[in-house]
């Protein structure tokens, strides 16, 4: 068995997620390249994970005629074009999200990969969550019949920088875009209206970049489901990260994870752990899981679990959301595609 | 001690409910008269209870100079003129909720009261849960920080017939009412704005009488914090009533009560028992608990616990709410009163 | 219907909650006469509960002919005597735990209790309690199938003082009377052997009077299986009271009741409710149901649901236990009685 | 930095684990040689994992003067002996538990452990699992105050052949070996007293071969902590590990972990995971843990974290309990030491 050979575009903190996975966790597959602009970056991952080439410019690995699939991890308005590029060179692709904030970039993605036909699975790593995924199996097997109701909580532990908050585009595609993605994957089905409401409670310096820190977001799906996910910039005990399917008969809901199961009984009350702190505590497993199933569409010729449909689907909501913060009214999905 | 003396009327469910916490767990009172249209009804709760007077006319228990307190349990259209009946004979007034469709008529009882100085207290009930009540003063006593956002889920075992639905009035003032009484009580605010999502899901027939069985209704606090509240008519698995309340310090939230805490762990799972199957099971002591708080409030002359203005407000929110509904936007508190 | 004339011997802290039970929550009995050493008490619990008569002498309810049954909630010591002369006299007794130190003087109740054909229920509200009783009922249903191991853990949240535990008989039949019922309740079966180890961690002035405050009792059963039951003196967290029934198709357990299920999430952890802080908090509900079945008993003349039985085979491993912990070896049942 | 070279003796299931733990996660070792006496073990392990040589004969790891540290995961009988060797070959160990089943033998190894200096840790992973390793040091930090009584309760999901368990040596020294070990981390003291009840009640054939498959045995701790470890060889629902330390502060209690935190409600009931199936899925992580910290004292020149110690007291209490059970009286250690 050749593994496969993997280029990484991007040595900050997800590259590194990545190549640990396929370093550690995935035999079938090496990182056998990895580039940075700041070439420094791809030289400590190299160094790090045992990558035997580094460069600072992406190009390197997409000449390079021995690597068979290209991790796209650099900044966000970067993807779309280095995932063209590495499609029309005849590598399958993994994309992280957001594919690109404009709608039309996106279907030009998916018009290449398409062309090339060529893989190309988008980074929702939480839909590989032992807990969410668990979740949505009981959906899809009928479990809890017709789906009426989706609930999703997000909240990140600490708020970002106001300076980060007013580069990255806005709390909804910035952060709530895995909600949105994660609201379409458990419903089984797309949205066809959403109505934002976002308000700056967090950090006013956020609200006054613009932006905002606390959000409700309800959905219509075309199934005939309501939806409603929540977010919020600062959870003073941590990450929280939690869904609720309900249906006909019945409903599944999960809870956050912590570091151990251990109740601590004292005269101060029943004390459990907090949720795990991050990202990259909370869902390592998921980021390693995704990674594997991109591996095996490859080998093994499959679809990829997450396309780029649910990559700009995830986009058309978050624009969606922010038309109907910046109008005050529902907003249709038709108004946006 | 003189016991209070207390006249109900209206010997229905809520009647024998409210007959069945003085008579076996408030010393201090006594059912001394209960009125019904259906004399037959009264005079059953007479009998059940010892109590020794009963009459088809409600009349009976205002002209009484005997009676301190009213309870006014009778169907929803009487509550007002009734409540005012007995607050101009002297009486002090507990008023099952909504008070009256009318916000009108709600601000007459609410002159009317303040006219007598007489207590006026409005039966929602689910303030005195020791749940919901644990969160609340989780909020009021500060270890919740500022609140930022409030979350209520509350959907009914099994949905009421079509005929019901097409008669209460619709969803949200015969099911929601309570949350939004209950969004209000956590938040410690008035709610500024609603935005109101319905549908028909779990019978075609509640649609089809022009009501809704499964909705979720987004709110705007006076403080800043944002709502939500998701209702539907039927959950396979019991009376599924949970609150939560967050905010810059952390997070209250509530889980259902079962019958026991036993789990069951077998090949098939680890079992626990469902919520308790609907109100009476499930909020019976806080039915007690206002009940007695009310006759509290009048014994040592205090302010009673949930006054006129949670009558008004959570009427005013149900308007704002098929105002919403209807003209699919959200509305301004502002707009309705 | 005629209700049922009950006499209580007793009006100290266990007497007040029978008379509880029955005035407010049996409608089908009432407390008709109280007598206690100490008359004053008995004065005001009759005043408390609206009873009728009270006197200092427990004969004045033994020749009341008008009494149809009998509580006897006397000190230990006179449990005995006062049952019998109850049932010679033609009266029904609930007699509260334990009925006596003297083997020979229970046989001798059990003997009355035979002869005059008189219901004879004894205080293990225990197995009253919701928790539990579904537990039991798991085993009794064949859930678990055949049962192979029981493990009982009952901590009081305070230790008595020295002077009770010196004059209370012992932890063994002071306190853990209740978890040996317990299991053998739970374990559908008679114990075959004890093996006791105590000491004193506690207060080591329980210790110098010659009792232990920290404990673990195994047991075997008649039925094969091997039972556990751990007993402390003290848990600074509150009243501790868990039971698992283990077996071959699984287990059952439960777990403590708080006074509410509201979680509080901040930076210092997930904090929930305490157990309830005692036997009065935790175990009402219980007690209100051993009367209710007690009553129900006599008036559909049935069997009582905890009989003589019972409450021998308690202090026979009370007295097991207390002869393993002082020759430390294992006792056979069949040493004792 | 160079890497530590290990040599694997005994390439079965034990061994595959070490070996994926220091292949995928510990950069800072290596595994340099597997050995086995069936050599087609060897070379699977060896190719599976990349490792250089393989062999049948442990001796060539003994001589390879290239290799730092010897992994002993043969079976139990050559323990003892292949760590002596590779001690006196100036190698550090790491052996699986039990180290032998004579005392005598281990007294030895712990003999020339200490004339060599070289590091030596037996393989009790339980103590790095997070939710035991979270209620230790709850111990050891002081947040329980004084221990008073430790509670285990372990588990097996099937139960082995009676051919396996005929040749165990037994329950207590196959199986409980990891509770005794697991009691005195948790209790922060050695034991000086057993006593032990055992039946077979999950497989007759069990009993036949002369060993119980269902088990209690309490413990006296040097500190004067009580203690009880109940086994059981079949747990229909799963692996069950939960361990439990109770003091004069309050108690610190572990549940299982499952494979997500979903909760399924329905009519049927609110179902969660059962446990994580064996030890391979619920303490993967602790096996990893344990490697982790041996390489670690070998590189830092540190104590390991458990040492010989923890392996000889293992082995007396397992004997101890065995003597227990067939002299059915409770055992000093001192009549076993």
């Amino acid at each position: 068995m050749n593994r496969l050979r993997i280029g990484i575009v991007g040595a900050g903190r997800i590259g590194n997620v990545h190549a640990e996975s396929i370093t550690y966790h995935i035999p079938e597959a090496e990182v056998a390249m990895v580039t940075d602009v700041m070439v420094d970056s791809a030289r400590k991952l190299a160094e790090r994970f045992g990558v035997p080439k580094y460069s600072s410019d992406y190009m390197d690995i997409i000449r390079d005629p021995e690597i068979d699939a290209v991790l796209v991890c650099s900044p966000t308005p970067t993807h779309a074009d280095i995932t063209i590029a590495a499609l029309k060179a005849g590598k399958h692709v993994f994309c992280e999200k957001p594919v690109h904030t404009s709608l039309e970039k996106i279907r030009e993605v998916a018009k290449v990969a398409e062309e090339t036909g060529k893989k190309l699975q988008i980074g929702f790593n939480r839909r590989f969550d032992h807990n969410h995924k668990a979740v949505q199996k009981l959906v899809q097997n009928g479990s809890l019949g017709r789906i009426e109701l989706i609930k999703i909580t997000s909240r990140d532990p600490e708020p970002p920088s106001p300076e980060y908050a007013a580069s990255s585009g806005g709390l909804y595609i910035d952060m709530m875009i895995h909600d949105f993605d994660m609201a379409m994957f458990l419903a089984g089905s797309d949205v066809t209206e959403v109505y934002a409401m976002g308000t700056s409670l967090v950090d006013p310096r956020i609200g006054e970049a613009g932006d905002v820190d606390t959000a409700i977001v309800t959905l219509v799906f075309e199934n005939g489901a309501l939806g409603v996910i929540d977010n919020s910039r600062r959870a003073a005990y941590g990450y929280d990260q939690r869904v609720e399917a309900f249906g006909s008969l019945g409903m599944a809901a999960d809870e956050n994870d912590g570091d151990s199961t251990v109740k601590l009984s004292t005269a101060a009350g029943v004390v459990g752990e907090k949720p795990q702190f991050f990202f990259l505590e909370r869902y390592m497993a998921s980021f390693t899981e995704e990674m594997k199933q991109f591996i095996q569409a490859i080998r093994e010729d499959k679809e990829v679990p997450v396309g780029i449909h649910a990559g700009y689907m995830s986009v058309v909501l978050a624009k969606a959301a922010k038309k109907s913060l910046d109008e005050h009214r529902p907003v249709k999905i038709s108004e946006i595609i």
